[in-house]
């Protein structure tokens, strides 16, 4: 039980579907031996006697040893009294759920805490009977689940000026993807009645939350009728305080500050409000120096997680997996191609598993690698056909002073030693 | 804004689709009233300042007013020297994902901790090359992400002898559903070539943990060559502790005892080992009083989580969400009835998402409630036409003296005041 322990990757070609590298070599400096590795010779302490009663965690934490997979932020970002934005560990996490624990948090006025008695959510506006709902009134009308990704309009926004932020967490990680539990808002909005509305065509709904910012948005009537959810579960369980809880707006596809938290009224208007948060904020400055007046949707994007800056090769040459996430406000990602010289040669990358309308799609391209540097960079394409824009592409458009709104190709600078930097080519 | 804040449910019936119950009465004791009520007429004290900014939580709990959904034991249900067994707050929850933190565990020799840097997979016996895996190795194979549904063999096994645990948690609470990432089992078992196993038909792996118990199980080839992972994330994050950290094995639609934590070895065999963990015990005894000798395959099951004796109606008459969950170990669920009247009557509920193979499906009957007294019981029936058995069906083949794999029709007796409870109908 000695030397015949060894690691060939002897049968490795045929699980590289969809890897176009040929000649994979063998999985050298990483496999263990048997032979005085005590790890397996010796019967280990956790083998000896009782771990952990169930007793233990009535409500679980992450092992102590995962200390990479929390929320960071980058202080200097916002002027906030206090820390307003922080990001979700993408390059630790695979699949496509995030737990709520570590989903990305932004807030305008803090996160505050509200009890379930104490909730009510008004309709007002142009209805035929203005409704107030308490939280149990929500939990009564027909609900639906649905998994959608939420994206800040801000998420790679530092990206305009350039390769500044060194890791797919802090370039991309203003990203969630969950399963909500909630009642269609076309249901409360149907309750209150539309017919004082008059034509929906050129309605609006103005949407507003119970914390101080109250983080006012408005939005077309076309999309509030349409898949815009009234939710008060995320991931099976209630969202957690900084999601909003006990109710959060779900506004599928579109900018993460539409998802109003602590929802607290639905105003039917006949113009949009141009409230604050719509006008001096995320608004894309363009090119030529005027201003577009709304960007709801967020476009096909995509990010290779791992390896990136925060998840350096450490293994050596040989096989490795590439993965990263991809998305689209306008449907469901199609496709996702990888190149690893900076755009010269794409590569059709491997989904997990067909991609989902206004879901996280995850993507993995598993290679040989020889040791030499790569440029590393994924681009999504959606079922729309749109092709996910380089960052000079963009630029033609929006010139440099934008900060919303940045789907471009992220390249990330994979050196021989297995480190990576986020790096700008042209 | 006073006088005008009623809250009838006038379009209600368009939205109950599905619900065969005619005339949806008004939203009586619920919504609220904005003349008189502080919480909409006054501002309150959360949006008044700042709540907390983003480095309150780099990982995040539930906010502290959701204290029910949480794990519970049941001390008398096993004679361990520790608690071995705890159960999903299903009552609690909606959607399908189970969270981490709250998804049931059972220990056959309590939670071990096992850092990454000391983990060890062995794949020996009947193969070409025995390989010894550390989990760096296991990051370099090409992965899959699937949602599984993970069920104890002993879930619902009380109700052989009859209604006696109050609540869904209790009587169903031994599933948890989670989107898994890692290798397949057969990569690993292809890895270190099958050559020398000779005809795979008749081959089994024996699996075992690195835990004490060590929990060996035989799984015939057939499945370690199909679906069988060997899972490293679940819901995009590292398996807790307690779901088997590092590394554990998920075996789809099979019982869970067979999915491996913390798993240390994979011996290719010729025959089954017939361990105490497949013998003594996950056996079932039939009627006749001779045992069945492997119940792998998790049959078709539901159970409405609420209303249940741990989720009461609170809102008296009217309006009413009926959910609950269904699965199948042999596929997806294609539809899933709802009786209100203990079987007399059936109405199909509504799926909340088509069926997905070997994971859990949500389902909703929307229904006006009229305050009288409830049979409420649910039966799912699978892809394969298979038709979840009431408990008397099951009792004819099984016998009493069952403890394994029930997956009967509950019975919840609602009562007129709201109140839920287990009971056993003939």
């Amino acid at each position: 039980m000695s030397d015949s322990f060894k690691g060939p990757l002897a049968s490795r070609r045929q699980f590289l579907a969809g890897a176009a590298t040929a000649g994979v070599g063998a999985l050298a400096a990483g496999s263990a031996k048997a032979a005085g590795d005590p790890l397996i010779t010796e019967v280990q302490e956790w083998a000896s006697g009782l771990g952990d009663g169930v007793d233990a965690t009535p409500y679980g934490m992450p092992i102590r040893f995962e200390t990479d997979a929390v929320r960071r932020n980058v202080p200097w970002l916002t002027a906030d009294p206090i820390s307003s934005i922080n990001f979700t560990p993408i390059h630790a996490l695979d699949g496509t759920i995030t737990p709520q624990g570590c989903a990305f948090e932004r807030h305008h006025s803090g996160a505050i805490e509200l009890r379930k008695q104490d909730y009510r959510l008004m309709i007002n506006g142009l209805v035929d009977a203005p409704l107030v709902f308490t939280y149990e009134d929500l939990e009564r009308f027909p609900r639906e689940n649905h998994v959608y990704f939420c994206e800040c309009a801000a998420n790679t926004g530092m990206e305009w000026a350039g390769a500044q932020l060194n890791g797919a967490q802090f370039t991309h990680g203003m990203i969630h993807n969950m399963e909500y539990t909630g009642v269609p808002l076309r249901t409360l909005l149907q309750e209150a009645g539309l017919d004082a509305a008059g034509d929906l065509k050129d309605k609006w709904v103005y949407v507003e939350g119970a914390d101080a910012s109250s983080n006012g948005r408005s939005i077309p009537m076309e999309k509030a009728l349409d898949d815009v959810l009234v939710a008060f579960k995320a991931n099976g369980e209630a969202l957690r305080k900084e999601h909003g809880y006990p109710v959060r707006l779900v506004v599928p596809g579109w900018e993460g500050n539409m998802w109003v938290k602590w929802l607290r009224r639905v105003e039917v208007t006949d113009k949009p409000v141009e409230s604050r948060e719509e006008t001096s904020k995320y608004t894309d400055t363009l090119a030529d120096g005027t201003s577009r007046k709304w960007t709801w949707v967020m476009d096909a994007k995509s990010i290779v997680t791992s390896p990136s800056p925060q998840a350096p090769i450490k293994h050596g040459t040989g096989p490795l997996v590439i993965t990263g996430l991809a998305w689209s406000g306008r449907g469901a990602i199609k496709r996702v191609d990888v190149t690893l010289d900076g755009g010269k040669n794409w590569q059709e990358a491997r989904l997990a598993a067909p991609g989902e309308s206004m879901a996280l799609t995850r993507f993995y391209l598993d290679i040989d690698w020889d040791g030499s540097e790569m440029l590393l960079q994924s681009r999504a394409i959606d079922e729309t056909g749109y092709i996910q824009p380089t960052k000079e592409q963009l630029r033609e458009v929006r010139g440099e002073n934008s900060i919303y709104h940045n789907n471009c190709i992220q390249t990330w600078w994979v050196k021989p030693n297995g480190e990576a930097e986020n790096v700008e080519i042209s």
